[in-house]
């Protein structure tokens, strides 16, 4: 008795990526024991061809990034990854091989995150790829980040570099040069930042993915507060730098406001910087101040070193 | 401090659905805590306009179909309910009001099945609307019902009636007389089997999605048993008969390959049967054997009363 051909394609390239608990997907359901005593968290991206992606990304890029989206939002939690679930809408002419490197991309990133995946489903479309992600993950309970803990005081610090990501879309469609790759490889494959201990450092958390200024106005609002930014405080790497003249007037904008960074955003108390330097150091990943939370109608102001109220016209990305 | 547009869309119709542990929408993740000593079964079903359901629908059917053909997963493994993760990928030109519906039919059945909505992400799309929901439920530790479990012998059963949703499509595209709307009615909105206590009764369950011949398949590969059926005995609503002469020559094909049933799948030992009537007649659940599985080669048969073999062209549906 042979499979239909939707079970065929699910048994070639999604039955090597599942784990325990996935039953071999052979069931239209996974089933587990959640770690005793852990509070469980949950998350779900979805990804559309054109949207998210480039029409020309390599299979195996657009995996990973899907994963790592998504374990970016158990990162901005202090969650640890358990498991994911995956639904793909594939249009009619997606080349079989396209699916292959997908597969392999997941899988890479599965071993490297130490997660594995659950279930999913597999439907036809005829529009572009959507590929829909949700993440399950642990945590200890009570401990996990929100947006809305922000004090008074607190500093805005960010991981990594900012801009990036923006940066390097506009350099995988020849908009500034990327000599070395190293924008565009940033794009492509964002780093959760999962190592770092934040629980009883951080006050509140998030992600940057829809662009520095938007998602800081999301914690400003949720937590009541004015978030104050110094723009030159902004960490921004060799590469964006390089880019800078070629992007002309934009580049700051974009950077600021570009999207598709996807580190950590985090409010820190002053008491709690020692230990934040601690763990960044231990994780291998830079953190840096960037401004402060003050008491406030919630807002986000970006001001130039000399004090000096810098405007923003576009604050962020927003799908509609 | 105003919210971007995607954000009050969200907030608009998606946090009146949020539940404990949603953190109302305003962070990227859910945080709750598992119910103690219980396994996790989780699920994920997409849904494509123009595929899996007809531009015209209205939104309030659609978000309810949604909803329930993921509320159908979790009843063929046994679980109770706990909560979804949804997305969106929203074409340009969908109006407002139909995802006011759409939400309006996600309440009513939250609050039908005892669920709430844990969190999720809209994007947008230049193709169909693309919905996909994940389901979390849960069960007892070992209780969960599979499709390997079936052993020679077991009596091949199944709840409801088989057809109606195949031609419930029909009847929406005019091609059979509907005249009281049942069958279109079926097709809109599938009947989550959840009342049935199945542990210590059934060997193996499944829901039947994508044809009951299909689908019996799968149980009969996955317990690597051959499966039997008698055609007269497979329980046909008395809407279906009526639109038996409209059908034609096809008819008998619709009903047992068409799909959309939603109705469960199980394979029952005699000695169960009547444990299996009693939680059928408490839940209000017609449960009919139409036929048995035996040792052999993985394969469905139909039989005429007669005992003649039914060939059937074209064995369910499959999405490739």
């Amino acid at each position: 008795m042979s499979l239909p051909p939707e079970f065929a394609f699910i048994a070639r390239h999604f039955r090597p990526l599942a784990g325990p608990g996935a039953l071999g997907l052979a069931d239209d359901t996974a089933v587990f024991d959640p770690p005793p005593g852990r509070s469980l968290v949950v998350a779900a991206d979805a990804m559309v061809q054109g949207v998210h992606f480039l029409p020309d990304d390599p299979g195996d890029l657009v995996g990973r990034k899907l994963l790592r989206v998504n374990l970016s939002d158990l990162a901005a939690m202090g969650a640890t990854p358990l498991g994911y679930l995956l639904t793909v809408s594939v249009p009619p002419g997606l080349p079989d091989d396209w699916f292959a490197a997908f597969g392999a991309g997941l899988a890479a990133d599965q071993e490297q995150f130490g997660l594995s995946l659950l279930g999913g489903d597999t439907t036809s479309t005829t529009g572009p790829l959507v590929l829909s992600l949700t993440i399950l993950g642990h945590v200890a309970p009570g401990a996990a980040l929100r947006r809305c803990g922000a004090q008074p005081g607190d500093g805005i610090w960010v991981t990594g570099t900012i801009g990036d990501g923006a940066l390097g879309l506009d350099a995988l469609q020849g908009r500034v040069p990327d000599p070395g790759g190293v924008l565009a490889d940033r794009y492509h494959l964002p780093r959760p930042r999962l190592g770092l201990v934040l629980a009883g450092v951080a006050h509140a958390a998030m992600d940057v993915s829809d662009g520095l200024v938007q998602d800081l106005g999301h914690l400003a609002r949720e937590s009541g507060l004015a978030a104050e930014v110094f723009v030159a405080d902004v960490p921004v790497s060799a590469a964006a730098q390089a880019a800078r003249a070629a992007a002309g007037a934009g580049w700051r904008e974009r950077v600021l406001a570009g999207g598709d960074d996807y580190e950590l955003l985090l409010a820190v108390p002053e008491s709690a910087e020692q230990a934040l330097g601690e763990t960044a150091r231990r994780a291998g990943v830079a953190v840096t101040r960037i401004g402060r939370f003050q008491s406030g109608a919630p807002s986000v102001t970006l001001r130039e070193r000399s004090g000096a109220v810098l405007p923003l016209e576009r604050a962020g990305w927003s799908h509609f």
